[in-house]
């Protein structure tokens, strides 16, 4: 018999997902350069062209038997020991192979990292906003996800983590920089982040893992690096998506990669890979970790999103929005004219203006604009957003 | 906290894996020459090259942007209509793109198919011998496998099977061509079986859901086509993978291809999709999808399956083996030449003939050769065979 509580899912379609697919339709009627769609966050820059090649070399060259082959399950060792070496070479870390395990993108990380590390029951903290699809990742695992309220510029509330923490809680889950808000954790919020966790694994008894979701790592501001969670606290699981970096959302490739010096270390990958039989997924492709394995160094040429955050932030606080900048990411996150967000949102629908409202980001009251689109949409949208601040709020 | 029960589950490193380990490790010792490996079901021929040509085409060609893009959590409509069409063609079936789920290879089929019809608790009844997988595939859903006894020519025991059918039962799990056997159901099978599911399920008031695991659809021999189990019995969803018929398994892709006139059609594909959601397998590849979606009535070259086939039947015959002739795949099952296969299996490997004992596959005192292997391989077994067989079993 069809399975009734995935059936209950169906009407739960994501207000992203509605939102785009308004979008989409309403583009055919009036036409694309008229809606002003900051819904999705897919990436708009092609991926690097060294992707391209490496590719094309593969197929071209390659055995396809070899090319095409099985992985093992935890992923092909060569391109493991790469994503190792890539990271060592980068974050002064000492991760081997065995602490990587290969993912569908960061979905598959975070579905993977939290299945490894809790059991059903279990509490997982997670910071709002947060990206929604938490739920269905942390719910999957028959885990409870708890939401502690937002910090000052959306760093991390401690007292709020405090009042939440209770031993039922086996994990954390942290995403620097951050969808929706743009905010990248700094070294201060990460270092007392670690030493709450540390205390209350001393107190609980076991250990708390840190999930960090990192597929924006990237894709940061300023000329900035972001710090490395993992270099803060050693039970850290880091969620890794190429998605992003290298504008290939659609390919399913990321990874786990295990601190060498977490409980455990040398069985969450093999751990991982037990979980990934139970559900099917196996493995990312082989040709495509063959492939992101040769250019793990190289990114999408970014520096568009950064363009287009600083004119977006720079008009929206002209216009008289109250708005954190961002550090990172393809998101802004803007506090609302008004204290519905959705009902803000709805009124921006009239003058074609796609603005995610926030409320399925645990943080009513703001709205979110992915702003992986061309500068041309950004500037002809400054004019629109002025105009819709103007008319229905008196700016 | 590590989760306990995958844990557990670290020990039990399946036989085959075991198998194939050791024979690699021999090989490096003795030479790949010398070891007689019958251990994997890893395609030996390349892909179509219409499957490298397309890909090649899709990555010189295409928007890497449009290319690489998120793929909508079903499948990417065109391709799910590809799929569509190629069934109704071959098949005279009326499925449309709602029907068909993309998944990953018939692993992923599998497990969202079963997790979709089923629910913890239930029962799913398979028929021996049966891929080991489908332990984790149907546990990891929380319901219980039912195994049912091996039939005469390893088709079905009906018997058997009306003994194991009861009230919890909301799933059979069917897979002709059959890893490991080699058998393919004849119409009278399917005919039969589709009879007492029919009554069953007015017996007990509920679906049966019939899910069958076609990796093997493509490689039948005799230029027979194997019947096609979606056109008897309604409740059907047919679980197919690119893995063996194009050589790709390590790019993970398949599909559900849930039966028109199945119980809530519509449903299936957008549940499949929650589940995916909550276990981070998301969609297969966008690349992978669109190339296969170009050569989908296209294959391998699958000839050498069957010149390998009957050089190995005639010899096992020859030499006093009873074994069933295959219809399709890449396996043969003969019974051992005593009733313990491990210790059949571990003499023959003193003759570096790696065989894999068929206890893993529900059907204790046979042995499985997969056979996806050079011809060449197969002449130069064949004396070794006979050796073992005369010196240890005096045949
Ligand atoms: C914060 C965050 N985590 C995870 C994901 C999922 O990423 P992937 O496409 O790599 O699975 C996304 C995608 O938008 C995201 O924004
Ligand atoms: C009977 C059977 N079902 C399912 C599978 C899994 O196939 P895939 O690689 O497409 O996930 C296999 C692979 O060997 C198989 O033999």
């Amino acid at each position: 018999m069809i399975n009734t509580s995935y059936k209950a899912m169906l009407g739960g379609k994501s207000v992203i997902r509605q939102l785009s697919e308004y979008a989409t339709a309403r583009k055919a009627q009036v036409g694309a350069d008229h809606v002003y769609d900051f819904s999705l966050g897919n990436p708009s820059v092609p991926t690097a062209p060294e992707f391209t090649e490496a590719m094309l070399d593969l197929y071209a060259h390659d055995d396809p038997v070899a090319l095409h082959g099985y992985s093992p399950s935890l992923g092909i060792t060569q391109v493991r020991e790469a994503v190792a070496a890539s990271l060592n070479q980068r974050f002064g870390m000492n991760y081997t192979y065995e602490h990587i395990f290969m993912t569908s993108g960061a979905a598959g990380a975070l579905s993977h990292a939290l299945r490894a590390v809790t059991k059903p029951g279990d509490e997982v903290v997670t910071f709002a906003p947060y990206f929604p699809e938490y739920h269905p990742y942390v719910e999957g695992t028959g885990a409870i996800l708890r939401v502690v309220e937002p910090g000052e510029h959306f760093q991390i509330n401690f007292d709020a983590l405090e009042r939440t923490l209770n031993p039922n809680v086996t994990a954390v889950l942290i995403n620097t920089p951050n969808n929706p808000s743009g905010v990248v954790y700094s070294d201060a919020t990460l270092t007392k982040l670690a030493a709450i966790l540390s205390a209350k694994q001393t107190e609980y008894g076991h250990d708390i893992f840190l999930i960090s979701d990192e597929p924006y790592r990237e894709i940061v501001f300023d000329g900035q690096n972001q710090p490395y969670p993992s270099k803060y606290y050693a039970n850290t699981l880091s969620c890794y998506s190429f998605s992003k970096s290298l504008s290939l959302p659609g390919e399913r490739i990321g990874y786990v990669a295990a601190h060498p010096q977490c409980t455990d270390a040398l069985l969450i990958a093999p751990i991982c890979g037990q979980i990934s039989r139970g559900t099917g997924h196996n493995c990312p492709p082989s040709s495509i970790q063959l492939g992101v394995a040769r250019v793990l160094d190289k990114t999408s040429d970014l520096r568009v999103y950064e363009t287009n955050m600083n004119l977006l932030y720079d008009a929206l606080t002209d216009i008289g929005f109250s708005v954190e900048r961002p550090g990172g990411t393809f998101y802004i996150f803007p506090k609302a004219l008004e204290a519905d967000a959705n009902a803000f949102c709805m009124k921006a629908k009239d003058y074609d203006l796609i603005l995610v409202p926030s409320d399925s980001f645990g943080c009513p009251g703001y709205f979110r604009m992915a702003y992986c689109t061309t500068t041309e949409l950004v500037e002809r949208t400054i004019p629109v957003l002025r105009k819709f601040a103007h008319e229905q709020y008196g700016l």
